[in-house]
């Protein structure tokens, strides 16, 4: 079960016009229930995305860029997202890259549309050859079951480890017309987006060039999908893109300095970080969510690998799941991350408001009581500060190590 | 149980001349065990020492390098070691310094030397006070059970979540007169000695400089030790100690160039590799061990991140310990820690003899029947080629991720 995290009602999120989503069973995995997505956009609709940093990126990952590129050089709109869980295609050589492209044919076909106004995503096991005639199948059904709020119905489509579908939205007005941005996300395990999460789609209806949207995506993934870390694995098919419609009665937004960017950057990012938070909640296994804070680093980076070490260590999140403030794991970890020429000295560390490491040392005040009070919280926060180096910051998030996470891992094929 | 490690019988742990081994119970924890070790050195011995990088490195490790330059300089003897079990002294801040400092004073005392001449040593829970009456009170006894045939007994009291003692012997045959090199170590959790392992104290009778020592001891720690991994948490006590007693009639060996040293170099490097793998057997909650080498990068360095990456993955640790040949997560931890020039589709990977990977895509010869005969091995070989690239390759050594990896870092206080 997630930590504080419960499925939005269908009509929490909102519609946004111009998309049209259509779930169906494709059959890729033994699962009893929708496992394919088709997401049709309107014509005019111009998109952005951020992708994995992973050198075995999958064979959508590459479509995904190929086609992008190709909408941004002529002009072209970007039509439809075709979405399959249960199957990650990556890892599967040129027959991959074939499968993926054939996959955009089959839907501009049916669409009316250039294979290269669709983007293909894949989620699942890695290294299976992607079964196509099966999506191919769906296709139709799907066609079929568009329609424009369907967005909670289109998140449990795309899961897989997940336990809940995930989606968010926001409305602002921008120059007296409401612009609605609507996002899902996908991911539970090896989570640790770098550029991306998992799998995340957003759409508005606002008007936005492409270069503004592409801007906004990076700057975004930044403080939202890149800040969540699970297990620490890149996944070789990490996506976010986001979609705009344009349908509104709006001046299109053509320079990141327009004022209207503003808002409706803070509607996307406060979308996206709700959906990377409800990835880390929905963690494999996780019964806690840690929200871990460096402060008085020297870089953004540098305050993010403390951050990450902590995250990333076994020992801290499996200390965390037994509610056992073994906190010099924590020192540990922030020893082995921090640059070599922090003092230890100068640092401290707070277990939400407890004191625990004062300047190197155990705080006198510290008590074991106040440390086991937090650490069986289900939200804990951790803050470090690196003895004032600098004035950067930087947060992650993440989840505890339980035994659930080794029997959904060890099981996750069968 | 250890995979396929059984500690040594006593006797296979052969004396080195000038080395005697007193074990004491402090009861440092609620252990029914020795958890204090003395180590006495004959004068004239020489001592080289590498230890953890850890920024938030322990008291003793920093009384250890000070301590050691001490002898150095002054061409002062190594005289003792005092070891204690159950308790870090890490992150003990100025009280940690001076507890270490007034351990080695209080063996001083007791052995007739300076308390440079004294290395001390801790290991177990870190940010707890080191309780320092308790090891003094310990001493006089640890004193009385000096003997030369005790190294199995020291491996034991030296153990924390261990749960064999690991100790090795070579005899090696210098200019006729032969020569004994043993040693011993401890670890099973926060295993990825950077420079070290978590402990050990290795030990030759032989006459060597202290600079030559020194030059053997950075060498074997970097393919016997530094190669080892259980959940790669860096320690913030990793330290590796070695001890020429030079009680031998032997010319010393002032030079690494001397013909002599490379035999012995040998013996030594054979110890630390035993010792380094039978801490990975031994791994908290370890059922598989598993090697992975990785040829054909551009530096020894990046065959270590790839090689390094593969071993820390949660998802390719819990594929190991459920047996299930689930390798897609293999090419992720590849993609994710392979250099931003490595071409995918030149990269192939083997798990023993199977080829799974041929040049970036599954090999059309794999056949999953034969990933999971070899997965169900207990020892596994994982082999990856980055596509000669260049000569370099680098080996490590890691074990699985169990249920009882949790169990056992959940309740470790407890």
């Amino acid at each position: 079960m997630p930590v504080r995290y419960t499925s939005p009602a269908a009509d929490a999120l909102l519609p946004v016009q111009g998309i049209s989503l259509g779930p169906a069973a494709g059959r890729i995995k033994n699962w009893q229930r929708d496992d394919i997505l088709l997401v049709s956009c309107a014509p005019g609709t111009v998109a952005a995305g951020v992708f994995t940093q992973n050198r075995f990126c999958a064979a959508p990952v590459v479509v995904c860029r190929e086609h992008l590129g190709y909408q941004h050089r002529t002009g072209a709109s970007m039509r439809a997202l075709i979405v399959n869980a249960g199957n990650a295609n990556a890892g599967t050589g040129q027959p991959g890259l074939n499968a993926a492209r054939s996959t955009c044919a089959a839907v501009a076909s049916l669409l009316g549309c250039a294979p290269e106004e669709v983007l293909p995503f894949s989620t699942g096991v890695i290294m299976e050859p992607l079964p196509i005639e099966r999506i191919a199948a769906a296709l139709p059904t799907a066609h079929a079951a568009l329609r424009d709020d369907a967005w909670l119905a289109a998140a449990r489509a795309i899961m897989t480890t997940d336990t809940v579908p995930k989606g968010a939205s926001r409305r602002v007005v921008v120059d007296g017309v409401p612009v609605t941005v609507t996002g899902i996300a996908k991911g539970s395990g090896m989570i640790h987006p770098d550029m991306a999460t998992m799998l995340s789609f957003m759409a508005t209806d606002a008007p936005i060039a492409a270069d503004v949207l592409g801007a906004i995506a990076r700057d975004v993934a930044g403080v939202s999908f890149n800040c969540a870390t699970v297990d620490g694995d890149t996944s070789t098919n990490d996506s976010f893109v986001i979609a705009a419609t344009g349908q509104l009665p709006l001046t299109p937004i053509r320079s990141t300095s327009d004022a209207r960017a503003r808002p409706l950057r803070e509607a996307i990012e406060q979308v996206a970080v709700e959906l990377a938070q409800a990835i880390v909640r929905d963690g494999e296994g996780a019964t806690k969510f840690i929200a871990i804070r460096v402060d008085g680093g020297r870089s953004v980076d540098e305050c993010r690998r403390v951050a990450f070490a902590i995250a990333h260590s076994p020992l801290v999140k499996t200390a965390f799941f037994a509610s056992d403030p073994n906190l010099g794991r924590i020192v540990c970890a922030i020893g082995n991350a921090a640059a070599s020429d922090v003092d230890p000295s100068t640092v401290s560390f707070w277990l939400d408001d407890v004191l625990v490491v004062d300047h190197g040392g155990r705080s006198p005040n510290y008590r074991e009581e106040d440390g086991q009070r937090v650490m069986k919280q289900d939200e804990i926060g951790v803050r470090v500060d690196l003895g004032r180096r600098g004035g950067a910051s930087a947060t992650v998030w993440t989840c505890d190590f339980s035994h659930d996470y080794v029997s959904i891992n060890a099981d996750y094929r069968s």
